[in-house]
């Protein structure tokens, strides 16, 4: 089977300049990867008329899939359509389903449609036109020699409704593809080399149409199994095998799978369990609390926080002991403990978790260098707590802090549930 | 002047997979932006010889100054010095500087040096070395026919400590670039229409080596000047007046200049004051704290937060009355102004702010949509409230009301303090 090979173009000075981050094609490389396209080369150019030009010439000679993003503003600037009219030799004409189309997503805003907006139906004749459902600007797809140029805006949630709705099913239809299966593997706790020494056996006797990956991010690392072959029913079958295995090797550091980040998973060990929780966070200022109530109907189960930033507060809103604080300072074992054991007994919760750390640049000492956290948590039965020593820079600190937090719930809850093998298989 | 062009290369699988997001070009543009330098096009190519010495030698053709990223690990798959050796006609062989560099990066961090690591000192023979302080790949710099070659780590903190302190300096100084100046002006509370409104009879008149950029983020606009001329203090001068005439036209937004974001003001607004600050949130679920405590020294202004979830909370640890929340509900001009002076009061700080509102999906009712978000600000002396209709998403919910409290803690404390003027000039 021959290799099915695609370009990403983006266009448009904002780019260049650096005014902003290019999400869109990282996004489409993911998208593109898991249908089988390999992905040759991303590509970035001016809103220039020459350089646009060139690009698509370029591209056309590398790859058979030249997906653009950008460009299609009604301004002056935006010189992605009479480009690509240029480039097939045709002329730019209103296309009349798309008139109709972005006078109705004007219309249902209850805005007039302006000359300006007008123009957006304008599109080079050679080209199919697709429907933008939640924008004005419409996608532009052309067949040349077995070669496939489509058009999409740069805004990128209209470009993901474009692709995932409209061109990912349309390029499966076009190309041969190869039957891929991905899987990804969640794991917190431990870092990438950790892991690897784990699993270097396994992942030494993995046959070679099982790819592994290691993904890591702040306090996390997610495992990557791609498999290649012919039936997607076998590969779905091998790589639930391959995690199985993985199971046996590293189980306790698996949270999920998939596309579910902790603070979902966490949600639902909470509500399938009718559990409430509730937070005492200090040096973590607010993110653990921001991460579980990111997550849509967490009102559920997370009942509320303290962020006890000084001491007095501590004391006066928490309760915590001014001896304790006195004797072994605000980041120490004992004040932890009052923290989580408190905040659960206040806010009437099955469990409560506390963090208490030196994030940084100020208020080290020679014991307690910057990055010197503890974490706890409470269910009423016992209290767990974790003395972490993490990094020099605050953000870090915060972000890592807030990780292992989330961890020490995920684990308080499958201890003090005690079906460790339900959750962890 | 002839313009001096840059194309930036960026080698690695791992982009054209998607696995990371290329935060790095970004940054590199704005850079090399700053200093009057053209970037032309942005490339990403795969770990494969014929790809990367095909895209070396498009470069060259497009471009004077080609920065490249990546590829310089000590593994197989990293083949960016390989690639410089073959295209520069030379070999690899151990650089001695860059060997005692790389043995005492691993001695001060009391680790050996392994093979592998010591081939992180073999360079391309035709380049010079750029020490990596904070790495152990180092750079590589090669000059030819008044082109320049840069080969860099792909880690973004070792990649911008040596653009900061040795790249954009000797770009500098090789080749003649213009007299740039550019000033940022920090907006809030009005979107960029309304700003483009207000201003646009001034930035008509702007001449014509002064440009404007609008830089939108979310809850912001930035506001870019770019000052072209020959003198850098005759540049400063001219931004200075045109920032003066923006403060006459819509200074009650403008909070600040340059890269200092609005967390950073408002506590450096709270501390010349010695003013406190308390929250209480409770849609925006720990966010605000979030911010504030990301900011280094917070603790010397900001007391604490209670972020009362649910109505129980509210009642219990707040002390908002019950008949309040059964009378007009959690969000309620009446409630909000409870939680803004009980958090206040509870925690005795100068400023007590609150956040309550329906950032969805679930929990909308007929007169209150998703979206609608209810502030307050309590000083003592009255308190401010504010209802806000923003998004349907979660996400942008959360991160609107918290830049709109924000804004609120700052109109709080120029309006208490009773010197707007010295603010907002």
């Amino acid at each position: 089977m021959k290799q099915v090979r695609a370009e990403l173009l983006t266009i448009g000075d904002e780019i260049l300049y650096g005014q902003i981050i290019d999400t869109n094609s990282q996004w489409m490389s993911v998208a593109l990867t898991n249908i089988g396209v390999k992905v040759v080369r991303k590509t970035s150019v001016a809103d220039s008329e020459a350089e646009i030009l060139q690009a698509f010439k370029e591209a056309e000679e590398r790859a058979d899939i030249i997906l653009i993003t950008g460009g299609l503003g009604p301004t002056n600037d935006d010189l992605t359509k009479p480009c690509l009219a240029t480039y097939f030799n045709c002329g730019l004409a209103v296309h009349e389903e798309a008139l109709a189309e972005v006078t109705e997503f004007f219309k249902s805003r209850g805005r007039e449609l302006t000359e300006l907006n007008r123009l957006q139906a304008a599109l080079p004749t050679a080209c199919e036109k697709i429907t933008n459902p939640v924008g004005t600007a419409p996608g532009m797809w052309f067949n040349k020699d077995n070669k496939v140029f489509m058009s999409m805006p740069g805004v990128p949630h209209e470009m993901k409704r474009m692709m995932e709705e409209q061109v990912i099913p349309r390029l499966k239809n076009k190309f041969t593809l190869p039957v891929i299966y991905h899987k990804i593997i969640r794991t917190i706790g431990q870092g990438e080399s950790f892991l690897a020494d784990k699993i270097k056996g396994w992942e030494n006797a993995l046959p070679s149409h099982v790819k592994l990956a290691y993904l890591p991010s702040l306090g996390e690392v997610k495992l990557r199994l791609t498999c290649f072959g012919d039936s997607l029913s076998v590969l779905e079958e091998e790589a639930e095998k391959q995690a199985t295995a993985l199971q046996a090797l590293i189980g306790q550091y698996i949270y999920g799978y998939g596309e579910t980040p902790i603070e979902v998973v966490i949600g639902n060990m909470l509500r399938e369990r009718n559990m409430t929780l509730s937070i005492a966070e200090s040096c973590t200022g607010g993110n653990v609390s921001h991460m579980i109530t990111s997550v849509p109907g967490s009102s559920e189960y997370f009942q509320g926080s303290i962020v006890p930033y000084s001491y007095d507060i501590k004391m006066s809103q928490l309760g915590v002991k001014e001896e304790t604080l006195q004797q072994y300072g605000a980041v120490s074992e004992q004040t932890i403990i009052e923290m989580a054991t408190l905040v659960r007994e206040k806010f009437k919760t099955s469990i409560g978790v506390a963090t208490s750390g030196i994030a940084g640049p100020g208020g080290a000492t020679p014991e307690k260098p910057v990055g010197t956290v503890w974490i706890a948590l409470a269910d009423g039965k016992r209290v767990i707590t974790k003395k972490l020593q993490l990094a020099k820079e605050r953000h870090l600190n915060i972000q890592l802090s807030s990780m292992a937090v989330l961890n020490l719930i995920r684990i308080g809850i499958k201890e003090s549930t005690g079906n460790t093998q339900k959750t962890a298989t």
